[in-house]
């Protein structure tokens, strides 16, 4: 596979394991709090994940489970954000300015603040409740937010299957290469067909809604500059499908949790109209070792193993343009 | 002002104004249920409308209020809805599939459904506080739910400003024609400019944000099938900038409320670094008689009036692309 370190990849599944017993235990102080409702909370990737993490977390829960943009919290205030709530956030620099004002921001109203983040970074400094760990791959970040939030859920009895989940993830990172190998192949053909396109529909639902938004604008928009629109399966219908035509690029990848039927109402269609069409679809990329009753939560983990964990290298590959240059993006204050 | 016929344009008003009493009954009913929770579903341009109310009105109140796409909730399911839930939702046509079928699924499971839509329609059927309407003009649709929600917030103790409130909205559509008169040569000359362009970034925050998601997604690509990305204006810095170069057609809308500092930022971006870029200050088109403590509620209606009511005429007259045309929407069952 493209730009992929087998080796590394399985330390970095270390670190995270590594560090299961300190994020659970951040969950039973949260627990021990006596939490009444949840706030993700973040900018860009980490809204993205914490989208993806919020429909895992919310359908178990009878908490109130809140996503919000940092910069905008800030701002508007919430009025359901209270010193009951537990404020969770994270940020792979440990610098991002809105991440690291908004925890702040929050500890100065009483607020509680879990974080996961670098050592010895300012975001470490606004923390109630702190993990470091500096890893890369998103999978990465989400099994660790799993670590709390579904501990969290288990503690709370809404979530009795935590330990047989746990320990199918001693070895997630074994079968997340497997789905990487398989799809290798796959993604090196997607990326010879559709490199050149300059525009490309991203379609999605579910649990990895998250994850096509944060690809589109994470990846392609800001990493290869690539025009893109990202929109969620049953949206699609309600606009964006008029713009389906013989020379529009659109990709969809099909999830496999409740709201699956929405993709395949989308995949219908576009069998049907669109002559330049990718369908990735999940079921065929699921963990081993790992139950189907766990689908929608390891969803977001797969996806961006197959996309930004491997899809990206080989866009990179055929355009030429590395993922590592940015124009604008910290090169100044804004 | 191209395609706008004034008598036309007060005449609905007129028909809201009449709805009134009807309206603020609604809420008295919903609040006299003891009203737990506030639900907004829909789809598409519904959830757009919706995505800007919530803005209003959860800033205002201590009940949770959250947004929902129908067909995702009929599959996802929400711990939070429930038997003191309100679910309020609407359709211009009323037999919209998605919205049919979740009022219908709501009622039967004891979830009462207010609703706003066309009388003798599949939607009347399915709800509990119903009111009929046949109007034009997103700002009707702000107005008609703010005379609801709005209300309901006051009788809870929330919004004493009610009453200050509706009698500025008495003369409202006289202002919004005002305003419709002062943005008409604007709304000229960007069309003329910008007509052209294949692909549209489009930025907002706050309150707008919702008619940013609409008017890209339900005018620019389902009429005119123009490729767009709408981005709020926090999230802009994290990713979509980077696309940002001499041949990109950028707008940013910069809003009155309280995340107007956000659009402040996008818009020292784009004067450093953006050639090809239009920008919108809400606050040249603030309307006659409305107190600015209000701007965030009546800044929907204003960027609706100017946009969907507005430009996307003058886009027309020069793409010749008729918004009324269709190749798939509506045109078969999906």
């Amino acid at each position: 596979m493209r730009s992929f370190d087998k080796e590394k990849y399985m330390e970095m599944g270390k670190i995270v394991q590594s560090k299961k017993g300190e994020l659970e235990a951040i969950a039973a102080k949260i627990y021990a709090d006596g939490v009444k409702s949840i706030f993700f909370t973040g900018v860009g990737g980490t809204t993205a994940e914490f989208t993806s993490v919020k429909k895992v977390v919310e359908t178990r829960t009878q908490l109130p489970v809140y996503c919000v943009n940092a910069a905008e919290l800030m701002l508007e205030g919430n009025t359901q954000l209270n010193k009951d709530s537990i404020v969770i956030t994270g940020s792979k620099s440990g610098d991002t300015k809105e991440t690291v004002a908004v925890a702040k921001w929050c500890r100065e109203r009483g607020i509680k603040v879990a974080v996961i983040t670098k050592e010895n970074t300012p975001l470490c400094e606004q923390a109630d409740y702190l993990c470091t760990m500096d890893t890369t791959g998103v999978e990465n970040t989400y099994l660790s937010f799993y670590y709390i939030v579904l501990k969290l859920l288990n503690l709370r009895g809404e979530f009795d299957e935590y330990d047989e989940f746990a320990a199918a993830m001693e070895n997630v990172h074994e079968s997340l290469v497997k789905v990487k190998e398989k799809f290798g192949p796959v993604a090196a053909a997607i990326a010879k067909k559709t490199y050149k396109e300059p525009y490309q529909i991203w379609i999605g639902s579910g649990s990895i809604w998250g994850d096509i938004y944060m690809f589109t604008m994470c990846i392609l928009e800001e990493m290869q500059w690539k025009r893109t629109k990202a929109v969620s399966s049953p949206e699609f219908f309600h606009g964006t499908l008029e713009l389906v035509d013989e020379d529009t690029q659109v990709f969809l990848v099909k999830g496999v949790d409740s709201c699956r039927p929405l993709d395949e109402r989308v995949e219908k269609f576009l069998n049907e109209y669109a002559e330049k069409k990718v369908i990735i679809d999940l079921a065929d990329y699921k963990l081993d070792g790992v139950d189907d009753k766990f689908a929608d939560i390891v969803s977001p983990m797969v996806a961006e193993t197959i996309l930004t964990g491997c899809l990206a290298a080989h866009v990179e590959h055929h355009t030429g343009h590395s993922l590592d240059f940015r124009r604008y993006y910290r090169q100044f204050d804004y």
